[in-house]
């Protein structure tokens, strides 16, 4: 199996599980089945989406490769009639959703490198593609999204874009063998940061928060 | 009078009604002038706007026809000056508005198409022209969407754009027949739907809600 | 010292200011050290990445020169590990604020008019440029956006990209002057605005709220 392939169906899977994370967000939120169908693709989608917006190549990928819109509506629709699936697998999305935001970071990292972007900007569309979803799906829900509140999630995708970005450059790992590298290294801390539980420090003690509801 | 010149007075109305209720929407907030001309235009444009820039079509449509800003803003002065004007026109909005979900789903439609996308997308980007102003109108206000939370509104779009879809590919239908039917199929169905007070389905009983707030 | 110098200057000089309020509505949230950046990089690229998705002029100018990033996460970096700074440069934070909106504005009608769109096309993305940062700002941060509820602020920057476009076909104003005298307009404006503590009307009383929350 050519690594290409195995990165298209990892990208995939990233996608089923992404769809059912924003699956489970509506839910939650007592949504109907269309804000069910929504939340799933745009948590999928939303990633790449404003990568793709910034790297001017619209019409965005999943209009030409119809998988991405199945799996992201057949998650959708088969958590909307089981839900009970979201905690029996509440282990597995986890680890899948980390998987995810591996793959996902390395495959913004690569577009933003293939254009001839530089550090900063690679960085930036690498943790976009990684955590973009979330925060659309979070601000429809009318959530501040989670990602700018807790947890170790942009910065693993952050880690992992550093990682493929120098790992690149080097002869011996270009290609195939920075990629793997840099999704683990994601994948890998965020999967220690929930099993240690670790979040970002937030503000100083001596700002009060104002939040009026 | 042409059928081209039929739709654009159609889509101009239905941009009139959409700001209307961009406004009002942004007057029951305690918006100021500001955000109730900024909510017209947003409702008014939003859909559009998200359509071409994933077609990459930009600059939108209403930087190249001062119809669309003018017939917004205006209609954003004359409720914020006449606030009554809304309830007084209350059902003739819901028709209406109606009406532009009508309009606003089959150019979505037409301009997928005319971008040689395939099914999938061209339901989405026919769905996002008639429904993406009203999501963003609803981020802007602080809620979370009436399109995803309840009413037949966005499934009403979707139909019609699938009727489209296929009636354009029918010999005797091609062209301003398939438009007027997809067109009509989505303001019946929204239609009904108001009269019956027909939801979409939430979620399973089980799953409890976790407001907050 | 060349006009276009000058003008660049104050560009990072706003980025910087505007990094500073992102990066403070973010620790009144308590969100951690990665919404900190986010709400300050959102909130100094916000304004100018709709511009430019709007013009078709993607990727991004930041993309392209790094001082613009590095400012505003610098910016986001000193407020988060130093945040008594927020209130000591409580008064000189307002001015360069009115500042930047000057000059953003007039660098977003610049570019309107250099892709030689119309007059109210010019106003919007004006405006844009202007406030759309902090739109993003306060969507992210689950509130309404302050600048659709209260202020002279969005007025501010319209007035002054108003003041430039008219003057800027005058051929003894057209160039430098244009854009000194239309950044002032804006500048002022909003500075005699906070210190009268001026706002712009909300609705009339007889529509009540129906804020649920």
């Amino acid at each position: 199996m050519h690594a290409e392939s195995i990165l298209y169906i990892l990208d995939l899977a990233g996608t089923g599980v992404f769809a059912m994370s924003g699956a489970a967000a509506a839910m939650k939120k007592n949504l109907d089945f269309f804000g069910v169908l929504v939340l799933a693709v745009v948590t999928a989608m939303g990633g790449g989406t404003i990568r793709d917006i910034l790297l001017n190549d619209m019409p965005p990928f999943y209009f030409h490769d119809a998988w991405y819109l199945s799996i992201a509506i057949g998650t959708a629709v088969v958590v909307f009639f089981i839900p009970s699936i979201i905690n029996r697998l509440n282990t597995p999305v986890v680890v899948f959703d980390a998987i995810g935001l591996g793959v996902f970071t390395i495959i913004g990292a690569q577009k933003a490198l293939a254009a001839n972007l530089e550090f900063a900007a690679v960085l930036i569309l690498a943790m976009l593609t990684g955590i973009g979803g979330g925060l659309i799906r979070d601000v429809l829900r009318g959530e501040v999204p989670f990602v700018l509140r807790k947890e170790i999630y942009a910065s693993a995708s952050l880690l992992g874009a550093m990682a493929y970005y120098f790992a690149v450059g080097i002869p011996v790992l270009a290609g195939w063998p920075a990629m793997l590298l840099a999704a683990a290294i994601t994948t890998t801390t965020r999967l220690l940061s929930v099993h240690f539980q670790l979040n970002m420090p937030t503000e100083a003690p001596h700002i009060k928060s104002t939040k009026k509801c």
